[in-house]
């Protein structure tokens, strides 16, 4: 525990902790709300409730932990929110694969995660991270990216994608002239699956290694990215949950789905990170789809 | 083209290529016949048959292919037999990670795999894979695992995992001294999920690199594991199709599925070694369980 107060940046450690829960709590009730305002005509059963597991990662020392947030419901087929702050040194067979841990192998990462996979195809499914990292290098990384399963909204014209583009943007030109076009192109590059040669989804923005020399701002920025995700996805889910789906339609996104997977386990670096450094099994891999179908 | 006739071993490789194609079509006679045999009380729709499709690693130039064999049927939800003849040179990302291309980068490839997923989770489901290699070295690689999908079966006292165990067993004695003891061991350290510290299945034997010096005995141990496979696992079939199933066990295969994906994409090297040297996409995925779950 000492190795990572050792880090430096105690007082922005805990704030930027601090916003991650309060980020997660935000996102959790407006989530619920949602599974309340749902039809039931269209939807089966209850509202469902977050359910949250803590976890650590030592039972015997000190090295942090997060808690796991799940809610699986009648309009979020399965979403995971979850919020972490881990700490502690690098084996060698990570050290020097990230930024800073060349010389010094401690780091110190906190952050807030979130997949929702809905129920109805014709809601997209999205993702949202936002973290920072401390290791002999201070950063903030993070992004938000929307995957439509269905394939007439899965182009960069189609409406959704054009609110969830632009809400986007203007988080990114609050803060940086050149953020939006870079992070971006960044997204689009990193939501890739190279053997299918296709896109993860529409993509959003993504960005890394976030370091200005003004943690304030980067903060400010990240926070804002935050915000900017629920501006952007709250709008979505209400236009969409109200339309009737087909069975076609969900074949479709079941397919879809399995292409997800394969993204999340053959190139996602946050769960290959987790799985390296020994996160919570349950919390990384909470991210695959409820069902996926490779017919 | 001409690279691959320079590596030698001409005549081998010509045998071994049509032992894989001939263990194929034995193959995937057995599996049609045992779709004859499946009971319509259990089994809805018709008899499944396989449907190949031939593909080439290039248009333009003579780097081989394959073949890829799939029955979507109604006792094999879902099986692929596939084989592919593949050479050419490696690129310099891959180099040296392949045995013998330190120094020369050319490979030749060819070989058999199989993955049955199967509709009553009573049935486990199979892996076998057989193949030869030449770079700068030649060998032979290959094995076969069973992964019944329900706990009580997931024993190695459980009695199909007794029978496939004996099977390969036999295989492995009439070659080597210390085949079964060695290969067994490969498999359980090979088909295991660290992230999840279990096995993916009851085991089987897996080896690679096998190089005696004897390239002919070598040759009859990779056909008799083959045929090994077919008198271990068809049996296990017949007796377990017969069996009834509910929903719970249903429910549980499919999560079991969701391992199996878990596996084949984070840790599989054949899953890995297609994408990277192009194969063709469709075979190399289709390994992928028709459905699967992550609830």
């Amino acid at each position: 525990m000492s190795s990572a107060v050792a880090l430096g940046f105690e007082r922005e450690r805990a704030n930027a902790s601090q916003w991650f829960r309060s980020l997660r709590d935000e996102i959790c009730k407006a989530f619920e709300q949602l599974e309340e305002e749902a039809d039931p005509k269209l939807y089966q059963g209850r509202a469902g409730r977050f359910e949250f597991t803590p976890w650590k990662r030592s039972a015997s020392e000190d090295q942090g932990g997060g808690e796991g947030g799940l809610m699986k419901g009648r309009l979020f087929e399965k979403v995971g929110v979850h919020i972490s702050t881990v700490y502690g040194e690098f084996g060698e067979n990570f050290r020097g694969e990230v930024k800073g841990t060349e010389k010094d192998s401690r780091f110190w990462a906190s952050g807030v995660s979130l997949i929702a996979h809905m129920r109805n195809p014709r809601v997209p499914a999205v993702h949202m991270n936002t973290r920072m990292v401390v290791t002999g290098e201070q950063w903030f990384g993070g992004g938000a990216d929307l995957t439509p399963t269905l394939t007439d909204q899965r182009r960069d014209d189609a409406p959704d994608a054009k609110s969830f583009h632009a809400a986007l943007k203007e988080a990114c030109d609050a803060h940086g002239k050149d953020y939006y076009e870079r992070f971006k192109k960044w997204c689009d590059e990193y939501f890739y699956l190279p053997h299918r040669k296709e896109p993860r989804g529409i993509g959003g923005i993504f960005y890394d290694h976030l370091h200005s020399g003004n943690w304030a701002e980067d903060f400010a920025f990240t926070q804002d990215v935050g915000r900017a995700f629920l501006k952007a996805y709250l709008p979505i889910v209400r236009k969409r949950m109200i339309e009737p789906w087909t069975e076609a339609e969900r074949e479709e996104q079941l397919i879809r789905r399995g292409r997800y997977v394969e993204f999340n386990l053959l190139y996602d670096r946050g769960t290959r990170f987790g799985l390296r450094t020994s996160g919570y099994i349950e919390t990384i891999l909470s991210s695959m789809p409820p069902v996926a179908k490779w017919p």
